[in-house]
């Protein structure tokens, strides 16, 4: 079942009105984008929901191609009417097919394709963040997805996917991010040791969170968080090997008060960020 | 295919070293305790993997019985030991049994059937907590599971499921609270206005978390933190209800610096649970 996707005998085009159906060309070549190497060949990704096209639709050029169902269209005519005005092909398809598209249990009714936003590191640092995360290892779309999310809401300068962390635009992530990940500059496939080498030439401290570390967050002792700070977040289960933890400037563990044994790491990421962000309000303790 | 579970031709019992099949009465009767009216019946839950099995095993009485593979006792066989000093039987199973019961995708090998933990809300006042959760309306078991282990790092007195939240003892929030749910006190079922009734008697003031509240976290105008709390957490999609927030002393959000719209749940519960752990440790400001 590989038919070229734009291929096949001639038939009259849609016409407007007609819903895709599944075997469409438009159709197939958007679902292949639930498979990362699609997703990397083309640079395309789905963004699904409301919240997600209107957040696409805000920079001219991001989304390419929507996919409505009636519903959908007529829930939100500003967006379809948007998408249009840029210049982006609309399909009306049935419930069925974005069911299949949107890979959730409750579509609603809207799917964007979306060029790739990352951005080179370079990028990130030239605009002087004063509040960076690096994920490392991360796996779970859904925990990275909420990380960057959190991050934005922090005030967060940008996010880099290091080391082997899950592809930002995998559908759980982008689900989780909320639109985060068309807010911040998000930096994908760079190599850990050299990324934290560029943030702490741009004047960041590194601090790798780490549920062990004998330094903890915002006790005496502890790191200063009114510097600058690139956090470094490891895996769920394993946390961040010694080799990492050694490329940091300092580890800062969380404090746990009870008898839980550590937190997770989107918890884990919302203290520390929280925590920094107050601090770089606040200045420097006289 | 709904035979009587302990019925049937006499047959001679499992000889030790058998493992259980799908068809055995026990395990057909763990399996039932998936479904919530099941457990609700029985007043038992099933908790999966070796940290879950050592958190029940802390208290003597809780696991009633406990299902290992071979695999999974050879890598933990003080805990399979441990069962059955307290008396609990321990059966034997297939990695396929396992997994049926389990309900993961990755199964550890053990999983204990144990008795409800929950307790009433005089015992969790009678111990004078300064820290509290109520969770209202959260529907997703994952967020609440996390919730729940994000109270306990924070060193919570104890967490309130009330107002249609899912049940603690759904497979994911026992999987997420990573033990917690064995670790402090748990109230369920609870009606919330009196559950709130109770706590402000017990001299905790009831901050209600909302996103679109004017009074932010830890910013000046905002409540005192270094009072005992009741922090009040509403559904992942719509938050509190306006007749909840009626019933809270303050209603207060998480600054947001950046462009997200909102924290997750999870997220915005552990910066809000943070900041009352640091500020009740803190004490008040002279």
């Amino acid at each position: 079942m590989t038919r070229p996707a734009r291929s096949g005998p001639a038939r009259p085009g849609p016409q407007p009105g007609d819903a895709m159906g599944l075997r469409s060309p438009r159709v197939r070549a958007a679902r292949h984008l639930a498979k990362r190497s699609f997703r990397e060949r083309d640079r395309l990704f789905l963004a699904e929901g409301p919240q997600a096209v209107r957040e696409a639709l805000a920079e001219e050029g991001v989304l390419t191609e929507l996919f409505v169902t009636s519903q959908g269209r007529s829930r939100n005519p500003e967006l379809a009417a948007l998408a249009s005005r840029q210049g982006a092909p609309v399909h009306e398809v049935s419930g069925e097919v974005m069911a299949e598209l949107a890979q959730t249990i409750t579509p609603q009714g809207l799917l964007a394709v979306c060029r790739f936003v990352d951005r080179p590191l370079a990028d990130l640092v030239a605009a002087s963040p004063r509040l960076v995360v690096v994920l490392a290892n991360v796996r779970d779309p859904g925990n990275a997805g909420t990380v960057l999310r959190t991050a934005d809401a922090a005030g967060a300068g940008g996010v880099v996917f290091a080391a082997a962390s899950v592809d930002p635009y995998n559908s759980k992530c982008v689900r989780a991010s909320a639109g985060s990940l068309f807010h911040l500059p998000v930096v994908s496939g760079h190599d850990l040791p050299a990324a934290l080498a560029t943030l702490r030439a741009a004047g960041l401290q590194i601090l790798a969170a780490d549920g062990s570390a004998a330094s903890l967050l915002e006790a005496a002792g502890g790191p200063d968080l009114t510097r600058p700070t690139a956090w470094l977040f490891g895996n769920e289960a394993w946390g961040l090997p010694a080799e990492l933890l050694t490329l940091a400037d300092a580890v800062v563990g969380v404090p746990i008060y009870g008898r839980a044994e550590s937190l997770n790491l989107a918890a884990a990421a919302a203290v520390c960020l929280y925590a920094s962000a107050r601090q770089l309000r606040a200045g420097p303790a006289s």
